[in-house]
């Protein structure tokens, strides 16, 4: 479920009217602007911005940039991209600084389906003039470029049959694996990039039965460099990508682990529209405290009051 | 362009009914299949087979299967098929012998668009319950299974950018690749599975200019195992895939290495609508005889006279 609450019917005429009283003269009026667009769904979004386009001649997004600033300015223009034109954007600034931002491409890989990711990867086309595994491969070597390369570019089967043998036997190749790295590094990638999602989970469910402990707890105990800690990411996506975003959205609040205000408006904005509700319960069943809380004491200023209104916090 | 004859107007009853009357009774009447299905598009063909349903009750095309016999039979089950599907049953069958038929992978991926790879990615889901990548995976290993796997993954960028000093670079590594084999492999399948085949095909043109020959040719010579015969297989595709074909199609009629009707029925039955002729005009000029002529020579029966109607031939 998403988070986000938007009136069901909204007058964009009336909303660029006000944005552009909120934008115009000195100093923007940000309250303004959060109560109207953090309150608006990706359509109305695109409509508002169609509108103001019309009426004003000037392109929101670029007048919201210059009036705004620092992680709010940020999350406020990746908030109002058109969503998979952001998402070719967020991918792309994560091939970038893909030494530490590789989790990022693990994410959309594995977290997106099969047909979600065809479409960030044809919008990857439309943004950057190239293929988004050309970048992802050449930015990266070795391990790592071949794990994300393969998941970059996996379209996978998306029906729900499940093949028992086959998830235990590829259960048993992921656990030989982790004792005898280079040989099975191969099979690892092939099983992880091809495998359909269902497949993958029941042989993450076989791994379990039969080790007695869940893949990714093992996997994270070894993780050591970024080739582990990017199976380890892709394993934990595709297995619950809730719980990853869950775990995620916690470090970032905390500021563990590298994690920072760019990872949490990632989330924040990408899932307030689908499943950031699920997200927050499953935060506050593992951290008995709500995200809400934990977001208004750790983060301050306009950027805190606009991610609490994508939480979906009532004004 | 097409070779394929087919009249603008047609009557999908009347040739439902012209069809029932030669499959019906002792010993089927080829020659008026081969006047009817051998003379309608895809499109007319569908129409045939739903309306054929309709009045009968019975699957056309399991009903010819039935009734004919040998390469006919398996040129006119393709040749009725959905074109997207009869495409991923061809990968198919490909994948299951695949240690003699990889270049058959190799065509699909390299000679296709980036879109319609997609759509042959898509129907082979729907056919096979499983992924192309998947199946390609799990039936290969080592270098051929890098190569292929790449191919088939990739959604290359399909515009007409291109890079000049990239392409100098990326022939640069090509050709050093083939000195030192297994050092680059990494970086040739990286190249050739992920750039546009705008840029690709500028590579192959930088690595004439500086090395004095075509990158084909060069290679050819070089191949002694699949790996490296795919690798040819894959750079003539992308480089001149009528060429590909054309070669491919003489050396099927005369049965030259290792290839046979199932080559020449593939050729003839997935590009009669789309460039046959300019393949059948490269023929000419290569072996200075006519397509026709060598069919007529080398084939026999009612696959002849099939194959000879795809080609063109006014009866």
């Amino acid at each position: 479920m998403a988070t986000l609450i938007a009136p069901a019917n909204h007058s964009p005429h009336e909303d660029a009217e006000a944005l552009r009283k909120a934008v115009k003269g000195w100093g923007a009026n940000e309250k303004a602007i959060i109560a109207i667009l953090g309150h608006r769904n990706a359509h109305q979004r695109q409509q508002i911005r169609r509108v103001y386009d019309e009426l004003y001649q000037e392109d929101l997004i670029k007048r919201l940039e210059s009036e705004l600033s620092g992680h709010f300015e940020r999350a406020v223009y990746r908030w109002m991209l058109e969503p998979t034109d952001r998402d070719a954007l967020l991918a792309n600034i994560a091939i970038r600084h893909i030494k530490t931002d590789y989790n990022v491409i693990v994410e959309f890989a594995c977290v997106s389906s099969p047909e979600e990711l065809l479409v960030l990867r044809r919008a990857y086309h439309h943004r950057h003039k190239r293929s988004m595994e050309e970048d992802v491969a050449a930015s990266t070597t070795g391990p790592l470029r071949e794990l994300l390369v393969g998941l970059v570019s996996s379209f996978r089967y998306d029906g729900n049959e499940i093949n028992a043998s086959l998830a235990e036997a590829e259960a048993n190749i992921l656990h030989d694996a982790l004792r005898d790295k280079t040989e099975k590094r191969e099979e690892v990638i092939r099983i992880l990039s091809t495998r359909s999602k269902t497949q993958l989970i029941a042989t993450f469910n076989r791994y379990k039965d039969l080790h007695g402990t869940s893949i990714t707890k093992k996997w994270l105990e070894e993780a050591s460099d970024e080739y582990h800690k990017a199976l380890n990411s892709a394993i934990s996506c595709i297995d619950d990508h809730k719980k990853y975003f869950e775990k995620l959205l916690h470090n970032a609040i905390f500021k563990k682990v590298g994690e920072d205000e760019d990872a949490l408006t990632r989330v924040v904005v990408t899932r307030a529209e689908r499943d950031l509700k699920d997200i927050k319960d499953l935060y506050y069943k593992r951290n008995s405290v709500s995200i809400e809380h934990d977001v208004s004491n750790e983060l301050s200023g306009d950027y805190k009051k606009f991610i609490l209104t994508l939480l979906g916090k009532e004004n």
